[in-house]
């Protein structure tokens, strides 16, 4: 990769405010620039020193960028690609990291000029708090990094932006925005709209006798709304569908304790003891997570 | 309470086992007796020292016990009351760690004698693992234990326990049985069922993706099988009910995402934030969890 010298993050939250802080640490002499729009948060985000420069003027941020990191919702993404558009050099390459893959690739090249070079990025790490206060240095330290292209996509760009992950704690996947969807519509959609309803379906009284399996299952139903109100609408397809299967699954089960078929039901909880411990095997032999 | 000379614990398991060890660390003097039918379990557990004596033979294992305590899946349950019925010496009080409370307390007052007092336990520990080698004397420490009682329940026996469960590290609540098995309907037995659903929806390549988010979620589908086929078969109206108000709550979260009714996404997501972020505050301000 040639040599970094500015990224430009847009969006200063626990993610944008991460990336900044872990590429000033991996990268000596970059200028990292970080824009935002609330002057709260640029107050924050100054105080707490989390980039070289804290920017109010979007198209000055992003001018003299290597690299430009969209970090807001993804609601806001067409109309940001608009703004920067024009103000963007030559060669930049730019990247966002919402959870969500089709729509960004088909929003860049309807909106980016063809002098730059677009390739989406997604750094499953995060949690359910949000803000620049909590954004953190180490915060991709072990974290997978999907990148996202189409046989469009410029590979060189993809190289450097799979080097700039690496070096920031990543380790880095390259798949294509589709497939990308249909997994974490999963791993990560999925599982947030069982905890949400689960959260939903119950009784506050009942809820306050919970212990740790509770608490766990529903950790994600805290995380921020305006995010993942967009993750949602966003991957509408692979969502609904996902849900048609987890209501089957549930009426499986609902017909196997009605009719105590403790056979079927101890056949369906089996498969699924099976399936995750075969899971956190794999994920063992990789590190991904240690035991 | 009179001084406890003897418990018998019946099932050596994580919970059995950890009984066993907890109430000879909290009570100095205390002969702690465990029964079980495996001898691969009764080698293991007289290795690790887990009870004062390890028993083969249930009647024997009961006969000079001041409390008995079944810790087996909770279809053995009925036929151990009846096994043990004549070998209780009178005034013992029997009680069992099971995850449902309704039936056991039928099966105790169908089957025990008259001369010795049944009430419900249930401590809310343990963990995805399973087995005596797991078994540890800080297991109960800070968890939550539901005592159930009926009106007619002995409340001296209610007294005891409570003193026991609180000596071995639990806090400890009373309630009837049918509001234990609806609260942990909605804590506990969904969660499972949810976590089930999720993994078997998915698809294993898919999976391998997973991050923290979906592992925590999913975390007690690796739970033991025969535990859970019975606490299933025992709470299946609470349970399918259950089901119902879930698969409802999937359902508006479908029907808002197919419509892109972005309003009400956020308005089910925020609910579902608002309810568990105050449990999270109920439970912090009550020291169940420390952040």
């Amino acid at each position: 990769m040639k040599e970094l010298k500015q990224i430009t993050v847009i969006g200063l939250g626990l993610l944008g405010g991460s990336i900044s802080l872990a590429a000033l640490r991996a990268f000596p002499g970059l200028k990292t620039v970080g824009f935002t729009h609330r002057p709260s948060t640029r107050r924050k985000a100054r105080q707490l020193a989390v980039a070289s420069e804290v920017s109010a003027d979007l198209k000055a941020s992003v001018a003299n960028a290597d690299i430009v990191i969209l970090a807001t919702p993804i609601s806001a993404f067409e109309e940001i690609f608009s703004q920067i558009g024009n103000a963007l050099p030559k060669g930049c390459i730019v990247t966002d990291v919402g959870s969500t893959k089709v729509l960004p690739h088909r929003w860049a090249k309807k909106t980016l000029p063809k002098t730059v070079c677009y390739v989406g990025s997604h750094p499953i790490a995060g949690s359910e708090q949000r803000g620049v206060e909590v954004a953190r240095d180490d915060l991709f330290d072990n974290a997978l990094c999907i990148l996202t292209a189409t046989p469009k996509t410029n590979r060189l760009a993809v190289q450097t932006l799979k080097k700039f992950w690496s070096a920031i704690g990543c380790s880095v996947k390259l798949m294509s925005p589709a497939r990308h969807d249909r997994i974490l519509a999963n791993i990560s959609h999925l599982p947030h709209i069982t905890a949400v309803s689960l959260v939903n379906a119950g009784n506050s009284e009942d809820l306050k006798h919970a212990g740790k399996g509770f608490i766990d299952t529903t950790r994600i139903a805290s995380s921020p709304v305006n995010i993942w109100v967009d993750v949602l609408l966003t991957n509408a397809g692979n969502i609904t569908k996902g849900i048609d299967r987890i209501t089957a699954e549930l009426a499986k089960l609902k017909k196997a304790i009605k009719t105590a078929d403790g056979r079927q039901i101890e056949k369906l909880l089996e498969a699924a003891r099976k399936k995750r411990n075969e899971l956190i095997d794999y994920k063992m032999k990789n590190k991904e997570i240690i035991s």
